[in-house]
């Protein structure tokens, strides 16, 4: 492979075609990681992708490869995630490239501080004649595991909507106010969290989690005035999501009106579902039968590069099972087993490319 | 009065009695305050206090009467409340003195920052002379309001416990663990604040609070791992509270068992009730009869440095009505006809006292 970086820091690998001017089919993941990370986590899908070029020898293939290490996926520095990818697809605009640490650097000065150059940003495009996406990834939860199963064949990535809440009662004197003088609003928040997890359980694979819960003045002798808390919400349909939206923020209402608190909520994030490509779908499971493992379609409830390289190109994922479905921690691991039925898988899925794209 | 400062930055004003050596009754409250406070906490009995010593004029009394401007009730500085009062009846240990503030000064230093010295607070003590103690002070809840009553006579100061408890789960991703999967800390500790919500109920006027939930990692995307929180325990009758103490410490094993968290409690206070002075208490009940307001008896949820001088003597206290039942706060107030019917019953009180101590 020749190897570049794009100006985006995307660290990538070009395996020409058996022609000049061969379209491309891409293979990768990102090398980025959160703080504290296991060694899995994106790295694992570049080094199967660069596994499955070696494999491939000097046998020609009808179309380019190119591996792609991803730069930036997790989005820990600027808090934007997928800015490796969203070169590849053409969305960094001047707001990304204005965004700051928290040092203040802007995303622009540290792909300067990096040694590139943010007007070559164009030219890390997708080109017209690009095939396709196929990214590699642990699963990073334990429905695999559950299942005893090795692989899972991505169908679409959930949607999310992102709440930001605020209960406001009214903070009065722990041993001096009566039951009925109190506007609790950790008690009502309480309450609701009840009815976040019941809301979980009106629809398979809804995801429901309250995840952050600030308490004002938060002193043990004081009854809370106010609670902050955050409502993460993901499944694949984007009507299954929205009706669970609609009907916790209408229970935070009615316990609010019930205890005579007040409600306010905000949403910041509606990120609809993304289907991946039926047509990859369908090949990477003919792989997958043909390399003799199990095929099983799931959703994914996690962002994956493969969900923005969708906008532009036929995308597909292939999980491998998490054991204990741990991930962003220095226990993430994967089983060796595992690993070699995704490269036996992805060796079946370039013959599958090499007769559709023949 | 001949004032002075005792070694705990007390400042009292001593009337004496019509004999040489005579036996004092002292009246008093607190003069700080927490951040941000009200006008009334505290103060206002000192100020009732002197008013009714005013009203005496000339009038002999056969005992001395010495108003208390108790230094520092609240605990604001050194985390600890009561240390004027804790002069008062010689409590201030060795270790209470090493205590340090926030900028690393101890209690002992600041005494003598202050112009004293710690060498001086046994003579701070009350004497063996002492007939008893009369507490004005605003109720800082909102019983009296309620009632639409302008005085309480405080029988008791209800008993305390306070807990520090901790939910363990695990962490994990928001979007990628199922249901079945989950060891959502946060959910588990909804779940018990909703109990006790409802152990509250279980006896007239136990109080149940918690004032204090930390969520850890505290992220939106994030399963919560643990949580801290408190628990504020009150009641006039021991058991009452020891048996919702027990109850709720029961009902957090069982969520915790069932969703597979671990629990963890510890019990940092257990303050017993405080019975005040039934012979007091009933010279106030006559009193406040014949200064023409209705009797109310009541107990107090809050903790007074009447609740440490009854450790010494025959203590009493009465309550003014607050507004709104607010206080700790700018917006704390107090009627001018409550006060009034306050200094009324005190002047009545100081008749009861002059014939109980003839």
């Amino acid at each position: 492979m020749s190897p570049r970086l794009d100006a985006a820091g995307n660290l990538r690998g070009l395996r020409p075609g058996s022609v000049s001017g061969s379209a491309v089919l891409y293979l990768g993941s990102h090398i980025d990681t959160v703080p504290d990370a296991g060694a899995f986590d994106g790295v694992l899908g570049v080094v199967l992708a660069i596994a499955l070029v070696k494999a491939l020898g000097e046998h020609p293939l009808p179309f380019a490869v190119e591996v792609l290490a991803f730069s930036e996926e997790e989005g820990v520095r600027f808090g934007v995630p997928f800015i490796g990818s969203r070169a590849l697809v053409g969305t960094i605009d001047s707001e990304l490239l204005n965004r700051l640490d928290s040092a203040g650097i802007t995303v622009a000065q540290a792909i300067r501080d990096f040694g590139l150059d943010p007007a070559g940003l164009p030219a890390a495009k997708l080109p017209a004649a690009t095939l396709g996406y196929l990214e590699f990834h642990i699963e990073q939860g334990a429905v695999l595991e559950d299942l005893d199963l090795p692989l899972g064949i991505v169908t679409s990535i959930a949607g999310q909507s992102r709440f930001e809440l605020l209960f406001t009662g009214q903070a009065n004197h722990a041993g001096t106010t009566p039951r009925g003088r109190r506007r609790d609003a950790l008690a009502g928040a309480a309450e609701w969290i009840g009815c976040v997890e019941r809301e979980a359980v009106t629809a398979p694979d809804l995801r429901a989690t309250v995840g952050q819960l600030e308490v004002r003045p938060g002193t043990s002798n004081v009854i809370p005035a106010s609670v902050y808390a955050t409502l993460d919400l993901r499944h694949a349909l984007d009507s299954v999501r929205s009706e669970a939206a609609a009907s916790l923020l209408d229970a935070g209402n009615r316990i609010a009106r019930r205890r005579g608190l007040d409600f306010h909520s905000e949403q910041r994030l509606d990120q609809p579902a993304i289907p991946l490509d039926p047509e990859l779908i369908c090949a990477l499971e003919r792989a997958v039968t043909r390399s003799g493992s199990p095929v099983h379609r799931m959703v994914s409830g996690a962002g994956h590069d493969a969900m923005i390289m969708a906008r532009s190109c036929p995308a597909a994922m292939l999980f491998l099972r998490s054991p204990g479905g741990v991930s962003h921690q220095t226990e993430e691991s994967v089983l060796p087993e595992d690993v070699a039925s995704a490269l036996a898988a992805g060796a079946e899925f370039l013959k599958e490319a090499e007769s559709m794209y023949a």
